[in-house]
């Protein structure tokens, strides 16, 4: 964990360093079979001992995290030996169409009532964007959505794929405010059930198509493809086929637009959140996303890394869960309560000191000249 | 070279094919053993052949040429022996120390009074940004410099380096507009003569110290790093080598930018240009170029691709060329003035159709939080 400024206190009550002045929080650890299980798979039994309560953080759990994170950089200098034998021991669940089902389920079936006490009215689980920094978190996500047809530039009678489309937010948002008809696929079973529900209700039925399939199993032809949020649970493998999936299904003047979390620099993913929170997941670096888009020519137009963004997207989700505290209990017991606490601080701790990345990719057809001269009308009216 | 609408005119008179209704142009080809060199390796032959005027274009000179590119996609389903074995036949010069010299002047010096005739009054010889489509190339260069410090948000006072300035137009810029002290290098002995003789003149010698030099001797530690139309030259084998030299020169809240040629996907690249005009040229893809920050894990903010503005810079270097085509025959011979044409004209057809693209990549250090919060400021008042 390299050297943080952290008081550990030992079960005992020994504390280690001895000499630290002002740390910027204390970890205690209940018994010696924690400390050995940090000392093994740090990433991994972390979260573990956090959640069972054999570790504990007195001190704002995010900047605790984050001084964690700042002691061990992005570009290491450890042992390769080490970090191959770490990436072996972590390495994440593949998500072929068998396992793929399962993985989402693990995250997205836990219940749409939990999700609906800390996400916005519209439950939108993907990075805001806060056009100005003192949005709201629902205006936020609005902006975000704004921002995304705007990049994609909708046009009122157009179609639109959408892969990965959660609670089905952004499809209803594309109908409601561009005029366009949107077909959204997703696995899970709860989020599609809403989504329909949502859309009957504001009576957008007869413009979207909540379908609950794999993105591989997307058939037609589009004149977008939008995926917000799904990228990093694809995995690795699966990056050529989505490139096939958007070269089927994408007209000769179509735009694309992938909203992905991302990484810097390639290197084991964090064990804790893979194995526990989302199996299957991984964020991609920027020369991995290419897998996508190379092989068929794609052309990249535009892209945008919207970190702090997402850093700003955790503390209203993870103020609200804390809000919510008492009705989250009333829902599950402690270790879920803890796991999702941990979750949130360290996605928060992960995009402040750049572990973690956003990245919005505009993309087009090779060769396509119908795109936009300059980027000014991003930031036009009012913007 | 596919089957683009082209009509073939044979030394015999003979056409191919004989059925072509309206084709973009006529290629005539004055003799037998053009066609054989053609067929061996089209992309070096056909710029030798044009040159020597044993292969000659009748009509407009872009449009043949984007025909030809059209009818040969970008994404080739040719023989993956014949590309490998086209590959081999074409590849690129390396640059090492000690070829970088001769690559570079083997462009650059042919001498400053050919390169005055056809470029902006500042003497930039990269892509130009049309703010709005009608701006003048004066102006666009301009604004192009303009776009490139405002995405590297440069104080007074602050110190940058350049690695490749040209005849150091931008290091000028950047001095006077915004009071930063530059260094600024290239390899070329006749542009930077060019370049302090008018940093002299304008008295700006005091903020801009002009070396001749290759980018990895760069050294001291800057608030910016930025190159505009170099990476292109340094060639895929030293992309780690170009990362170490930022990696060793930017302050912790140092701004970096990179401006590059470059392409959607990796291939063989143009025998004619990479042998006759740019030697050790390659225009890298996104993947390729995230050699150059992956493993010092630069954290990329922006990307912009400008394509369609090198076009329009080419339309006009390309018309004024020929504008001053008198005064260029002064200068040169009949064979060095085709060349010249056509190596525009390619160019030019090589944006339109998308097999070249244009990169502004912004990058700062991983984990710097000190950067926009959008990018709406760069389109701000008037931009």
């Amino acid at each position: 964990m390299g050297n943080p400024p952290i008081q550990f206190v030992l079960w005992n009550g020994e504390r280690i360093p001895t000499s630290i002045t002002s740390p910027v929080g204390h970890l205690h650890l209940r018994d010696q079979i924690t400390l050995w299980q940090l000392a093994l798979n740090p990433d991994l039994n972390f979260g573990d001992a956090f959640c069972r309560g054999s570790l504990e953080v007195e001190g704002n759990l995010v900047a605790v995290l984050e001084a964690i994170y700042r002691a061990t950089p992005v570009v290491s200098h450890q042992n390769k030996l080490i970090d191959a034998f770490y990436h072996r021991l972590n390495r994440a669940r593949s998500n072929t169409h068998r396992e793929s089902p399962t993985n989402i389920q693990h995250h997205y079936n836990i219940g749409n009532a939990f999700f609906r006490l800390w996400l916005d009215q519209e439950m939108v689980y993907t990075c805001a964007y806060f056009s100005t920094p003192d949005l709201s978190l629902e205006q936020a996500q609005v902006a975000k959505m704004d921002h995304i047809c705007c990049k994609l530039r909708l046009s009122p009678g157009e179609t639109v794929v959408e892969a990965g489309c959660g609670w089905g937010a952004l499809a209803r948002h594309m109908a409601r405010q561009h005029g366009v008809k949107v077909r959204a696929f997703n696995l899970s079973h709860e989020q599609i059930e809403y989504a329909r529900e949502r859309a009957r209700a504001e009576g957008l039925a007869g413009w979207i198509e909540y379908i609950e399939d794999d993105y591989r199993n997307i058939q037609g032809r589009y004149d977008a493809f939008v995926s917000v949020g799904m990228l990093e649970h694809v995995g690795r493998d699966n990056y050529q086929t989505l490139g096939e999936v958007i070269h089927r299904s994408l007209t000769p003047r179509g735009r694309g637009l992938i909203h992905t979390i991302g990484r810097d620099r390639a290197g084991p993913i964090n064990a804790w959140i893979e194995k526990r929170i989302f199996p299957g997941s991984y964020p991609p670096t920027l020369r991995e996303i290419m897998d996508v888009f190379e092989p068929h020519g794609f052309s990249v137009q535009d892209v945008e890394n919207l970190r702090l963004h997402y850093a700003r997207t955790l503390e209203h989700w993870l103020a609200q869960f804390e809000r919510e505290h008492d009705a989250v209990y009333s829902l599950a017991d402690e270790s879920f309560v803890r796991a999702w606490r941990l979750y949130l601080a360290g996605s928060l701790a992960g995009f402040t000191t750049g572990r973690l990345q956003l990245f919005q990719i505009v993309f087009t057809r090779s060769g396509q000249n119908d795109i936009p001269w300059t980027r000014a009308y991003l930031y036009g009216n009012g913007r």
